[in-house]
């Protein structure tokens, strides 16, 4: 029984990852490319959904046309309520005499209302549209206070933008071999206590059922102070490790993936920053080193070539 | 004394949740179905009162209505004031001969005031008006900053939805029998580092007299790197578990609720996450197993079908 | 020399509380009634001085009053400008004669400036002013973004506001006794992950010196998952405890001061929260015992009476 | 193989501070007066570029300028916009003839219009100038909303200020002797949880070349609950200390350098402070002790003298 309770344990040690097992078998990658899961999620309906958390994740490009598209239509509703109101409420349009005329004077008081910028060429004098106006100003302070919102909550937002090499590689490391690769913070800023976690996710081959297992990699050193500097992250090739003796085409039939973990904390912005990214199989090279990047010619300070990171030669 | 000592961990170890032993007895239900705690705090005054803090709790409806009432009755304040030092001192209003007409007039030059939208068709022309006038377009944008701050503070503040299933099930697990629940993010988002505690609140009769108790459950997994696949949490009926033979007949007579408490990071806000759920007696499925919630037909990528999260068939 | 060793780290347990042993032994108390430290800062100059700083902790009235006099203030050097630029720029003062009264048109046309209401009915004409005016719009903006800041910094920062019995009390516990207080979260919100520590901070007369030193006081239960209900805080008077024995002459006598120091996550703001209170000894009831503070003829939900959480009895 | 394992471990003790072993070898300080690294970054093109980022870390005076500059040519841009539309669109500009008084006319609309102070002395009375107007007074807002954002946003990020001493000093502790330096929290606020960590980074010489090495340093106390009072933290120089027996020449052949980091929670901000400092070898005086930093002639409070914090007497 307490056999049991000990492979239970183990077992919960490989999968509490929150990936699971069975879910990844045999799709393509796990991770893709810009740090998010390749996993889609349907039938929510709007369980989840929140109005402001969707102005976050939504496109730049996409928020200003929506913003733009939303400015013209409630122009249209009010121009309408002042139309309905009457036209002859307001000054300025006595000399026009089309509908179309009269409707378009409407709106454009409707812009100069919302955004208040008020120019008093058209100026409501009766009632009605007085006091629609009062409350089209008020709802455009409202709407722009909204605006100040959505753009503080986007801007606010920690993102770490840590540089990965593009390929892991397998090189001499103290006596024996290392599993490497190498990360870099391109910003001036710190990202403080960097932990680094890397899972080997790998499919294993059990009565003729493949299951996707997930195995923490031990590694060199998985926690640093401060980042101020280049890091290659090493997994060493000892008797220890679950990767010892596998070759390339070995990697590559059990469609391996390494995912790797990073969090730390981001001392522009004061907050605890993620970043996820992965290696597949193919991406590993054997028997290849990192290249230095450091510029040797420097006299008083420390530089670093961030674009020769991912520059590797023969181990 | 040791003993007293041990004894008094012990205790200590189980009423750490900060339930209380007595409070919660003979109530209906310790968690509502919002997350919040069945209990009313009384006699505190206003010791404990934050206006900015009762903002944030209103519900939008009531915000609104009272934002609206609020201009409406500043607006007529300031409508007095103008009244009272003369509307002879604004603009435009010459025409416009009885009291009411006046008055009107007033009110509504301190919208365009207040607003900042100042159409000028009414306009102060005499010192004490000017002053006024200078006054409330102040106030005006100091209370359009208040609105920034209250809708950005309701905003920014992050709110996990994590799903549960509706039931808990008792169903084979490594060999014994499980006690199990259902949990996914409907978000695109991520809540990372995700811990669950479950507590195993229940009547206990010592010498005629209930108390309740509260007992952590031991869980195969508590803790999880990421959540973006469903996850099956699951207390193993093992010869350790305080379940352990227990019917649903027991359960119902002890008035059992498990209590499930998560704590998170949300990735999109960079802010820890809470939330409190709870299973009744009679919400516990004995003989009864969840269904796959995995879309079969995927190719590229993992699909959740999150409306299955409920589903169950007989064990 | 590993005995030294030893002395130093017991020192250290000691003295690890920030507050010193020299500093505080003579004064009056160490946590003033707002719990901040009795402790003047003098000499510092501008080094640790900021602005936004300053604003987050002025008094409301003050900040309201200084807010006022800037705004009168900034109209005022404008008013100058616009005059000296000529007030005859200026559309609506040309039937005002005195120079008082021209400089008061320039002032209330820069009010409308400032808070961009622009009525209208002044307005520039001529480049100078013109070019004043767009500059003075646009400051009225970034006054107001950084009105909207401050308000925002103020409001936005959680201060837990937990109330904590009058007294001490000294009262059986567990077959001895125990020193206990009494704390409540007035609010709706939760507080998470509450955490207690208790200083016992007292002076020792060693060879006719006085020092200050501060012990930390076991807890019965020094930690919480959640905070919906009262939470009594006990301290047993046991063999181990170093208040063992002693009278309330005994803590007079020795200037004592029971620190109070209390960590949480408040759940409505996403933050932690601090929050530090002190009993003297003439505040420790000997022999006394709290209330119950629960509403007894509840029926579906627990009701706690905060105005009774310094109600005691004789033990 | 075990013996290597350890070898590593104690490689990764030493280095996991993220300083590297070579890269600092030869230049001349690690940490610049400001607390930051000593590093140059090349390459990364615009890979790590953030717009808000750049905002938030430009110098406030550069902020103001460029921002004077962008309103600025936005205005023109709008000015020429105005102008192709025709000048004649706009009221209050017929008696102006020249191209230059049209075109001054048309830029003064459009900064009334970009702040939407809008006097309407100038108002556009026909389509396109009142289209253009409507779609510039939005620009405006939201202009101002990134202003809003980008002013928070500097605000509101905590920076401690922690004053050093000057000096670190060597001088009798506890019958031995300790390494000291001292430091104070200028502000009222409180910072919480202070911890503290001292690296030791000398040059190593192993077969003539020269390897930094960075060692951890033990400290009397390395974690204070509360930070109301100057704190003096000391190294004891025991057999145990890397130091024991060095001389001020030997720290300079050696290029050390003490590397202070500091890690706080602000009670202000409610948020995490870093704070990075460190002393060279020409800046620790042996055989000196720090002068107290009380007033002796407090009465009910404790005072503290900041401008004493670099005193030193003959030890």
């Amino acid at each position: 029984m307490a056999q049991n309770r000990i492979k239970r344990n183990i077992k919960a040690a490989l999968e509490e990852t929150g990936f699971g097992s069975k879910s990844f078998s045999d799709i393509d990658r796990l991770i893709l490319e810009d740090g998010s899961f390749n996993v889609t999620k349907k039938g929510a309906g709007f369980k989840g959904f929140s109005f402001y958390y969707w102005l976050l994740n939504l496109h730049w490009i996409r928020l200003l046309l929506y913003g733009i598209i939303g400015y013209f239509i409630v122009n249209l509703l009010f121009a309408c309520c002042y139309y309905i109101a009457g036209p002859e409420q307001l000054t300025g349009g006595l000399e026009q005499r089309t509908a179309a005329d009269l409707f378009m004077h409407c709106f454009y008081f409707s812009t100069q209302t919302l955004t208040t910028v008020g120019y008093g060429f058209i100026s409501p004098v009766k009632g009605t549209s007085s006091m629609i106006a009062a409350f089209e100003a008020m709802l455009g302070l409202l709407g722009f206070a909204l605006a100040t919102s959505v753009l503080y909550g986007r801007f606010s937002k920690a993102k770490s933008r840590i540089l990965f090499s593009k390929n892991m590689v397998v090189s001499p490391y103290q006596g024996i071999r290392g599993l490497k690769f190498r990360i870099a913070n391109p910003r001036k800023s710190q990202i403080i206590e960097l932990k680094v976690r890397v899972l080997y996710s790998h499919l294993e081959f059990v009565e003729g059922i493949s299951k996707r297992r997930y195995t923490p990699l031990d590694l060199e050193i998985s926690f640093i102070d401060m980042f101020p500097l280049p890091w290659t992250i090493v997994h060493p090739l000892d008797e220890n490790s679950p990767l010892k003796g596998k070759s390339q085409a070995d990697l590559e039939r059990e469609q391996t993936e390494f995912i790797i973990i990073l969090k730390g904390y981001d001392d522009t912005f004061n907050q605890y920053v993620h970043q996820i990214n992965s290696y597949r199989a193919n991406e590993v090279l054997f028997n290849a080193d990192f290249e230095p990047m450091f510029d040797t010619s420097y006299e008083t300070s420390t530089t670093v070539l961030l674009d020769k990171i991912s520059d590797t030669k023969k181990a």
